[in-house]
């Protein structure tokens, strides 16, 4: 007989297939579409992210929680059933409040939204964009106004990436940061100019993404598991375990690519160290996106700067 | 108010979506994906291949084509509300006995046996394959057997394929066109050897990479909406409208690759030329595997292999 937590976990899977089969559909459209299937893809991305919305909050995993109280209750607070059952329902709660449709209509206005930020950026022509976005922050307003009001606005947003993180908070901790930065920045304007002149100059691209993929491969990139491509914007995603995908954007006059790299693949490898038997589960992605950010930093600051490397 | 063929064409379009979602699934893992990551995207295969079916066969579509059955008759043969009546009710018919959990099954089980393939190609080692090919073999059997049983097996395969089309009659055409090619080939046999040294030589496949866009060129391929990239097998598909994917597999010492490429052009163009009113419906793609492979070797032998050309 199937248990309740066994029934639950072939649930969440299947949402995770398809919140996986979106991410391939948006790596995709950033990195190998033609932009003639823009409006194709925005509709299957609104379709694919409706349907699993629509599936994780039909009912049954409510059901499957409420029966697995009692087990998280008796498990320790970081077991696997434990943070399965607590993570799932936090997710479960806030997903329940909002519609399928709306879900899906973010997804899609995203993607129409992607397709017109690449000729206006390389036009420079904000007016191409500025429809998409008056569009996207209409749906967010929609989003927002799912949830109980919060002190500030941005907290129901800042949740979702920040878990319990208020913006109160967040501005806290730029305050004290201002503090400490403010002397030092002030320190180091006084100390005279500093020559970082080797970091401008004729780079050939061909030659920077030889030189990034050997430091890749240095720090743990393997062509099983990996793959680095270009993008007007560097970024990482992974479309399923063991599935790492780095993008960068190599400039001809200087080496910022270098470090975007070593920044992506910070990002890259806290996914790669995902314990595999948390695979299709909630649990099976990095806690937030502070520490996402810490560690991509990590690897472009404290080890890519680093006097050493 | 939502008409009966509205409402048919949201959902028919639903499930298209989807179906374009595991197109692009099965496109990445062929020409982009790392290898570790195929056990994931067997996974997400076979559930959005699940729900496609789900979807696809719930019940509504089954009621709207009760309803639209007046509409079909009324409307001339070939007009799009009979066509789409028409093409859907088949479709819908042959689906509802199939349960998706099989469908998703040989999707998953199709994906599996691809990344097997790979590296069992690369070693000549049929053993790495077999197991895979007992698997899927086993899942056509329980497809065949969701149907009523066909004068031979195979009918009901093919059907899917050619539809209407019957296995005793693709052996008539073949048995007809043997009588023809006998005496030709005989002919041409005793002619005396033919020079074709010149397919065959030195070719550095990055040169004839840039040949074989050139002639793409020719034919009406442009980079908005079309792609090519390098396969073990060439192959083309499109996930999404305006967005055709050809890939090619160039060797060294021959020149098969160009003429691989036209065929793939070929399928792409037929694609590519499908009325755009007749995206997200079962009607906007080609009518037939046998039509399909027509258009392709129209581009491969009449043009391509043509003394004009």
């Amino acid at each position: 007989m199937t248990t309740s937590l066994e029934r639950l976990r072939e649930r969440l899977a299947e949402v995770n297939d398809l919140t996986k089969a979106a991410t391939l559909l948006v790596w995709d459209q950033r990195v190998m579409m033609p932009t003639g299937g823009a409006e194709a893809r925005a509709e299957a991305l609104g379709t694919v992210s409706r349907l699993a919305q629509e599936r994780f909050i039909d009912g049954e995993i409510g059901r499957l929680l409420d029966d697995l109280r009692g087990l998280e209750e008796s498990s320790e607070r970081d077991s696997f059933e434990a943070s399965l059952i607590r993570v799932t329902r936090r997710n479960y709660e806030k997903a329940t409040r909002v519609p399928p449709d709306l879900v899906g209509e973010m997804r899609r206005a995203a993607a129409l939204g992607l397709a017109a930020w690449g000729p206006a950026k390389e036009q420079s022509d904000f007016a191409q964009l500025e429809p998409h976005l008056e569009r996207l922050l209409e749906l967010r307003h929609r989003y927002v106004s799912c949830f109980e009001p919060a002190a500030e606005t941005y907290d129901v947003l800042l949740d979702d990436y920040e878990p319990q993180m208020k913006t109160a908070e967040v501005r806290g901790i730029f305050d004290e940061l201002k503090e400490e930065l403010r002397p030092l920045i002030a320190e180091l304007s006084d100390a005279g100019d500093i020559d970082d002149s080797f970091l401008t100059g004729d780079f050939d691209p061909a030659i920077q993404r030889r030189v990034a993929l050997e430091i890749l491969r240095a720090f743990g990139y393997t062509d099983d598991a990996w793959r680095i491509d270009e993008t007007a914007h560097p970024f990482m995603t992974t479309p399923g375990t063991a599935d790492i995908r780095l993008t960068s954007n190599s400039r001809p006059h200087d080496l910022t690519s270098l470090f975007a790299t070593m920044h992506e693949f910070g990002h890259g490898v806290y996914e790669w160290g995902v314990d595999r038997s948390l695979a299709r589960t909630p649990l099976g992605t990095g806690v937030s996106l502070g520490v996402h950010e810490s560690q991509s930093r990590t690897w472009e600051n404290l080890v890519g700067r680093s006097r050493a490397f």
